[in-house]
């Protein structure tokens, strides 16, 4: 590649004339193409920013400017000219680089953008530390999507950046679609303004911003352009480019949803590669997805509610077939939840799914609008566990700790997708309080899931296996290693197996039982030690002055990176060897 | 009161002619500040809405239709004309009516306010669930001040609701003050509205409300005619009115901050009735106001950030005497806390103080944002434990729980001011990683308590009084009343007493050696029970193998309403007797 083979740093990009970016653009879309198509990952929002990825790092002097990418899956480029391009087929793998910006893995990555709508905050903080610090010169770039300034901390970001006499530039990378099109009140209104059906005053001026554009993110030289003018216009300022998510895979650019993480496909043909054609069992989230379906249909009252994820929820379906009772909210954790919380008061059953790690989001709300007022709001938290690939930033190991102290509140996690299903509909039978169903990315075990509906009784675990001697409580999905594993070793079944199912409220007369008849008590879930449901096991067992040892396998108190979910069970010893090996020493 | 004593319910007030109606704002402003006055509580807020809330009642078919109040302080004139005339001199008090709307209180009350900005979200799905059940005829009102629609959560509300087809209307009562003056980019473009500079679009418009106003809010007539023509009108409405808050006393207008909820004062003449004038010790808001400045004039790169709280918090002195690097970003936790991560990545010290209940809007900040960057943010966390009147919405009592699964968070809880003090000397020295500082509302045990700072080792707990037989195990504040109590009943000082301090990383050596010492252990904590202080003990008692019974003294797993906060320790049995009980049947 005649010149990305030359470029290592930016500085080496700042040698090329402004005629040979369009050539680097070529190059850089093939460089990612090549290698996501065999490696995986995002791929559709780093294909949209190549031109103003290498145009911010052309004009701007980076890494002592700062730039920070809103949703970092779109930096890739970035990562490829900031000195990565050589690593960059180890991407998300374990041990490689991260599908993020992380500031621990380059100076050029000022902030660590997993989850979205933050860089405008993070970039008003580093102004503002430029200004005390003296730094008069330093430039300050946020880029954010459309479907990430529409979030509620972005806009807290622009009211305040709004009044401040900092210099920050917001570009507003606007390609109508975050992982799934972009909605609401501001997408329409931005569409109007590219019609050029908006009225005189912006809404962005309104909030005090230096309004230019919309410009076409695409062509590099009057990228270039725009911001050496703007580098010189004082005060917050707002550039809004139109891209193309996708842009220059033809596929990608025609099936946006798909191709911004397809998997692996073919770099020439842009066309997928299947999957194993062999049927498995389902996926968690497809569960959820056909039977809220199911559910709906006999039950007019069931909403289901999605905070811009109908793909990666499966929400899609009940979209496309109940379209009146199925909501995408974009980027709106908290207005998610709490408008849940407006329908459970006038009697309605919303189902509101939320990836594990995103409900972090609506903590308050989950607190203040739905536990103290006791609404059977029903939570289906979606990758909960760890998640894999996106690693530290998307791993949904707290959300047992930090709901199992909100008073009022159910936990359950089923251990295979019938479990799934039956929790649904017992909880839209009617509960008193609200449910939080935690379940984690990818396929169960059961290839014959779709069975008849059964009621789940709250607050019951279930006893998968007598023993005699050691109990081990599992929590989940993980449950079923363990009931591999047990076939395997435990020949005299002195091993009891006992399936929790619930956090809160918990089997006490199950724990009791477990605590009087058993030597050893092993419990094992995927997610935070602290706090979590061994130490619920470990409260009550104290409660009722049990003095049983209890060992407790879960995520340690540290943050996860990325990698497969097996390469990080064994690296968090909560896979099945890890168990083998320290119950063969109890054995 | 003439037109008042006739007046139980809104049906009562529906039977008034209209030119009686300026007379009843009279007298209900008689009928609160009489009250108030005494029993103290809020009053600037709702004495700003009394004619707003009489057109509203008179107007729309409440309990039919739904009305909900943003930042329920201003609902007292609701609360008074909705069958809680007779019990609103029991206003706050333990047994007696919430300060704010309360769901369990009235059928009056759709949705409970304690916290801003969550009305837009909760009125559209109650909208959405009256066209789905098929109540077309149904109202569905919010009123929301100028500060609250500021935060992010209220914009994602209007973000999803101007693209829905329902007939919401949201009363933006713009009086430019939430408890103090209200800040930002939207205030401003408010002011420009309301001076007639604004330009041709308005930013309600733009997102697609039917926007009208600005009007008078104190003029019943109008407000009435305009209700009644909205009424009408299909689709999203924003209606824009302008009061005064403190309306009606002169003080209360003249100073709408000390007049937000002044304490006692004289009803005739309006001024504050001066508390004891002994000399106390101070509140831990001052320490920390006092402190922070102190500091800074050292420390060129302390910054002060408060959501919304520079009366509270008291921030305002840093505010006043180092402008520069003191900011109240208006109701906006999740910007503060993003924003002070940017400040920290380029070496700045932040300081931000967020009430412990009002951190839960920011979780996800501290987690991807802060701990995972390991960035060193210093909380302070200020009203954490029980607050008193302010009630279940306002309890800082999840904090330890919902921080202490983060991983490299250390959380820290002064027992006195002096503590408080060096841990805010300590933490700007330099940590590597961020800090929880959490401590509650209200004064200290030390009058003398400007003292030279002192480092404090990070991780290590204090052996008040070495015991024999009983340890105990305090908390933060708390700790005093133990230190008190022990004088009393242990004369043979067979009782152990440790300040821990440090929740994260609990002085591990300490337990250990409290463990192995003592026959009895006891934690105590104004917390949640469940993953507290007591749980952390807890877990590391049962990982080094000790079979010692632990008695958690803390809050149990129930919301807990209002009352004064002797009153609320009592019920929690975390008070001086309960512990006293307790141990007496061990001595």
């Amino acid at each position: 590649m005649k010149h990305l083979d030359k470029i290592n740093l930016p500085e080496d990009l700042r040698q090329l004339k402004t005629a040979d970016l369009p050539q680097l653009a070529k190059e850089l879309r093939t460089f990612i193409i090549d290698i996501v198509a065999t490696k995986e990952g995002h791929l559709g929002a780093s294909l949209g920013v190549v031109e103003l990825t290498i145009a911010l790092h052309y004009v701007y002097n980076t890494p002592l400017d700062k730039l920070i990418w809103d949703v970092g899956h779109q930096a890739y480029v970035h990562k490829i000219l900031t000195g990565r391009k050589n690593l960059f087929e180890t991407n998300r793998q374990m041990g490689g680089i991260s599908g993020f910006p992380n500031r621990r893995e380059s100076i050029y990555d000022d902030f660590g953008t997993g989850h979205s709508s933050t860089s405008i905050s993070a970039i008003l903080g580093m102004a503002i530390a430029s200004k005390i610090k003296g730094d008069k010169d330093r430039q300050h770039i946020a880029v954010i999507g459309d479907a990430s300034i529409a979030s509620g901390m972005a806009f807290e970001g622009l009211n305040h950046a709004g009044v401040t006499d900092t210099n920050i530039l917001i570009i507003l990378n606007d390609n109508a679609i975050g992982i799934d099109p972009s909605v609401g009140a501001l997408k329409k209104y931005l569409t109007n303004v590219k019609k050029g059906t908006a009225k005189e005053e912006n809404i962005f001026e309104c909030l005090n911003f230096d309004y230019s554009g919309p410009i076409d993110g695409h062509d590099i030289t009057i990228l270039i352009a725009e911001l050496e003018r703007l580098k010189n216009v004082k005060g917050p300022k707002l550039l809004h480019i139109i891209t193309t998510k996708g842009k220059g895979l033809l596929q990608a650019e025609a099936d946006q949803v798909t191709y911004h993480a397809p998997g692996k496909f073919d770099k020439l043909t842009g066309d997928l590669i299947p999957k194993s054609t062999q049927e498995g069992p389902p996926k968690y989230q497809d569960v959820f997805g056909h039977s809220i379906v199911e559910l709906a249909k006999n039950n007019m009252h069931i909403i289901g509610i999605t905070p811009a994820m109908p793909t990666g929820s499966s929400l899609k379906y009940m979209m496309e077939q109940i379209p009146d009772r199925a909501f995408d909210v974009g980027i709106a954790e908290q207005h998610a939840v709490t408008m849940a919380a407006g329908m459970a008061a006038e009697g309605l059953v919303p189902f509101c799914n939320i990836y594990s790690t995103f409900l972090q989001r609506a903590y308050d709300q989950v607190i203040h609008d739905v536990a103290l007022q006791k609404l059977p709001v029903i939570f289906c938290l979606d990758r909960a566990g760890l998640v894999g690939q996106d690693g530290a930033t998307h791993h949904g190991v707290y959300d047992i700790a930090y709901l199992r102290c909100i008073p009022n509140m159910i936990i359950f996690a089923p251990m295979n997708e019938m479990e799934l299903r039956n929790i649904m509909y017992t909880a839209q039978l009617g509960l008193d309080r609200p449910i939080a169903i935690r379940y984690p990315r990818g396929r169960g075990v059961l290839k014959d899931w779709k069975q008849p509906f059964q009621k789940i009784t709250i607050g019951t675990a279930v006893e998968l296996q007598k023993g005699t001697k050691i109990a081990v409580l599992s929590l989940g999905h993980i449950g079923n290693s363990i009931k591999e594993l047990l076939k395997d070793v435990d020949s005299s079944r002195k091993i009891g197996h006992y399936n929790m199912r619930f956090v809160k409220p918990l089997d006490e007369k199950m724990v009791e039982m477990i605590l009087e008849n058993y030597e050893h008590i092993i419990t094992i879930e995927d997610g935070s030690k602290i706090g979590g449901m061994g130490s619920a096991v470990l409260e009550f067992s104290n409660l009722i002055g049990s003095n049983k040892k209890i060992k407790i396998f879960g995520i340690d108190d540290t943050f996860i990176e990325h990698g497969t979910v097996d390469e990080l069970q064994a690296l968090c010893n909560i896979d099945v060897l890890s168990l083998k090996n320290y119950i063969h020493e109890l054995y």
